[in-house]
Order: structure tokens, then C-alpha cells, then sequence
């Protein structure tokens, strides 16, 4: 008997990841004459991972890594307009519109009729709650609760918050790592929905026979899963 | 009678605002060879309030405005070294020890003897989640709210979210537009603490004759005032 449904943000309710890829392509793009894609995308990955603890996840801590690995791989030769592009398009990003992935609109009236249902979501306060509010979703939200980490320790903070028994809690989401795991250590139950793509950061391998630990191809299919459980 | 005591962060239980003002003194000093203090000081101002709506409170959208404005000034001459040392300074920002005022941890822990004691801050989640780990008040909170903009809206959704009488609540803080105005408007009662410097954007004027508004020198006196209200 599932009383509440969380739902990630990010890549399960609306699409992001193919921002963060298309931006760092037009990155890829502003410094072609200096140096490979290739290279270009391992310096910026690990200076992402460097800067993690300090800047958490989201646009603006992204867009500091860029400018910083810009200024290191070509010596501080990289062009200063280029490093306004890297704002500018740093600024698209935060005014994108939000496209909400396939059937999530219809899921989730759906899911609201029977569950009480919340969005976790980590990242950037700011941009998160501008996000939901221009999703169209937040009436139908029971609670929002952003986050910086999608460990255990939040995950259980949010359970005692709302006084919810571990046992009838579901989290949906697209990341093993921060939507799966942690819950299923928690002894609630988990759904993954793969999105088209995965951040490096974000891989991890889900136990495909552990219990309470379901996949799903779109979310469409939750509501039948839930009246299952 | 009170029942819940809602703290802000930044200026109230730590210092924050001097640490924006060294920074920028140091913005100021790299840039020094091109534009006049007075000079860089309005044009970073202007940028920080038109990306405010985009980038939000906090750090990371401080250290990006400082670098737009760096290259505007210089009309792209600003020396990529000199973005660098803009990026490395908001490092040192994020990683600052926590500085609590004077009296606060001793003043927070005669409140939670009779009150339940929440802090109220806005700003960047990751860094304020982390400021908090570091302060050692942690423990002695009841709750922690992080929220993106401090306006009647936002103290709605918290009374309603832990169900607060607002004729119980009481919110503790150093700006009179972010901790004072809003609380106020919603029939909660509102101390102002002034700190050593406001943010010139959240300048405010407070109405000293209002219904549950009081000021006060310094923390210490909060509980003394708490008793008898």
C-alpha cells in the first residue's frame, strides 16, 4: 500500500541532461582551435568532480567549472568573449523553457487521485523551484523538497519530516545513485525510468532482484505498477 | 506566547556580508589598472540585479556577475589570469570557516530550552546546508528551512507546512525586507538585529511603531525579550 509517491525532477519529470549535453558541445565548439573534444570533455570532468563538494550540482557551479578548465587548457590564452559565451549560454540554460518528458502531465493527475505526491529534486534552489513553478505541475504537488545530496541521510531527514513509513514510500527516478539506492537502504521502495542519457557522476548499478526495486520504461506505466504493490 | 523561534543565517548567526565586501575589495584591487572603485562598484551592481531573477542569492552567482562585469568594464581586455583569481576567491569564500556572531551559540541554546528553534535562510542550498554543518548549531535545531527568496509567500508555505500559529511565531534577523516585512504582514512578530553592513539590496526601511516589531543590539538580549511577550 503505497501512501506517497516522490518523483525526481531533473531528467524524470522534465528534460535537463540534453541541456547539459548541448552546452557543453557549444563549449566544445568555443575552444575547438585550442584543444579535442575529448580531452577538452576529461579536463572539464574532473574539475567538475574537484569542484563538486564546493559548488554542489547545477548550472552556475557547471558554468564556473567550464570558465576554469577554459583558462587552464589553453593557458589562459582562451578568448575573454569567449568566456562570455560561456555565461551566455549559461543564462539560456536557466531561462529554458521546461519540457516536461513524455505522459508526465497525465501520470501525474493520475497518481494524485490515490498517493500523496512529492518532488525531490536536488541542484540549484533557485532554479529548481523557478522550474517547477514554470512546469505546471506545483498545484498538484503535495510537497517540494530540493536538496544538495540524494543520500541516505536526507532521504531518511524527509521521512521523519513528513512522518512517513519507509514501507509505504516510493521514490521514481532516473538515477541509480541518488533515487534508488539510498531509498532502498531505507527500506522504502524504488522505480528507476532510464533517461536518454546518464552524467558520468550519476552511474551506478541497480541490483535488478532486490527487493522493492522496480524499471520501468516511461513513466506512463507507474500507476499501474503502484496499484500492484 | 511563542512557540517557534525562526533564525536567519548569513548576518544573524554567522557573518557573511563582510566576506561579499573583502571579496569585492579584492575585485576591486585586480581590476584597479582599468576602472575606478566607484566606477566598478555600479556597474557590478546593476549586472548582480539583472541576473538576481536568473541566478538567484549566494556565491556562485556573485562570482559570475563579478566576471561579466569584469570583462564589460575592460571592453574584454580584463586578463584571463585576473578571472581566475575572481573564480579562486569565490573558492575561498565557499570554503571560509564559520564565524558565528558574538553570543549566538550560548543565546540558541537558552532559546531551545523554551522554544522551538528553526532557521530561516535564503541563498545558495549547498553552501548554507554546508555553513550550518560547520556552525555546531546543528543539533539544536529543530528545523532548517533553505529557501530561495524570503517573501510572504515563502513564510506562508513554512507556517502552513509545520502548522504555526503565526501569533506564535517569531523570526529573528538582520534585513528588514527579508526578515521583518514579510513576517509582519502575515501577523507573526519580527526582531531586527542590524548587522555591520546591509547588502544595498536589502535596504529597507521598518515602520519602528508596528504591531510585533522589535529591535535589538545584539542576540544575547532575545530571550530576555522572548519572556516577555
Amino acid at each position: 500500500m503505497i501512501d506517497v509517491v516522490a518523483l525526481d525532477g531533473d531528467d524524470t519529470l522534465w528534460h535537463s541532461e540534453n541541456q547539459f549535453v548541448m552546452t557543453q558541445q557549444r563549449f566544445t565548439e568555443l575552444l575547438a582551435g585550442h584543444v579535442d573534444k575529448a580531452s577538452l570533455d576529461a579536463r572539464l570532468l574532473e574539475r567538475e568532480r574537484e569542484n563538486l563538494e564546493l559548488f554542489g550540482y547545477g548550472v552556475k557551479g557547471f558554468t564556473l567549472s567550464m570558465i576554469e578548465t577554459a583558462i587552464e587548457v589553453t593557458e589562459g590564452r582562451v578568448d575573454t568573449a569567449d568566456i562570455k559565451a560561456i555565461i551566455d549560454n549559461a543564462k539560456e540554460m536557466l531561462q529554458h523553457p521546461v519540457d516536461l518528458l513524455d505522459g508526465v502531465e497525465d501520470t501525474v493527475r493520475r497518481l494524485v487521485e490515490d498517493h500523496r505526491v512529492m518532488v525531490i529534486t536536488k541542484g540549484d534552489l533557485f532554479h529548481q523551484e523557478s522550474k517547477l513553478a514554470r512546469s505546471g505541475l506545483s498545484e498538484l504537488i503535495w510537497e517540494i523538497e530540493i536538496v544538495a545530496e540524494k543520500d541516505e541521510a536526507t532521504y531518511q531527514r524527509i521521512l521523519t519530516r513528513y512522518d512517513i513509513d519507509p514501507a509505504t514510500f516510493v521514490m521514481v527516478g532516473n538515477s541509480v545513485k541518488s533515487d534508488i539506492l539510498p531509498v532502498l537502504a531505507l527500506g522504502g521502495r524504488a522505480v528507476h525510468i532510464e533517461y536518454e542519457t546518464t552524467w558520468e557522476m550519476e552511474h551506478a548499478e541497480a541490483d535488478k532482484t532486490a527487493d522493492g526495486y522496480w524499471e520501468l520504461d516511461t513513466i506512463r506505466d507507474l500507476p499501474e505498477l503502484l496499484a500492484k504493490l
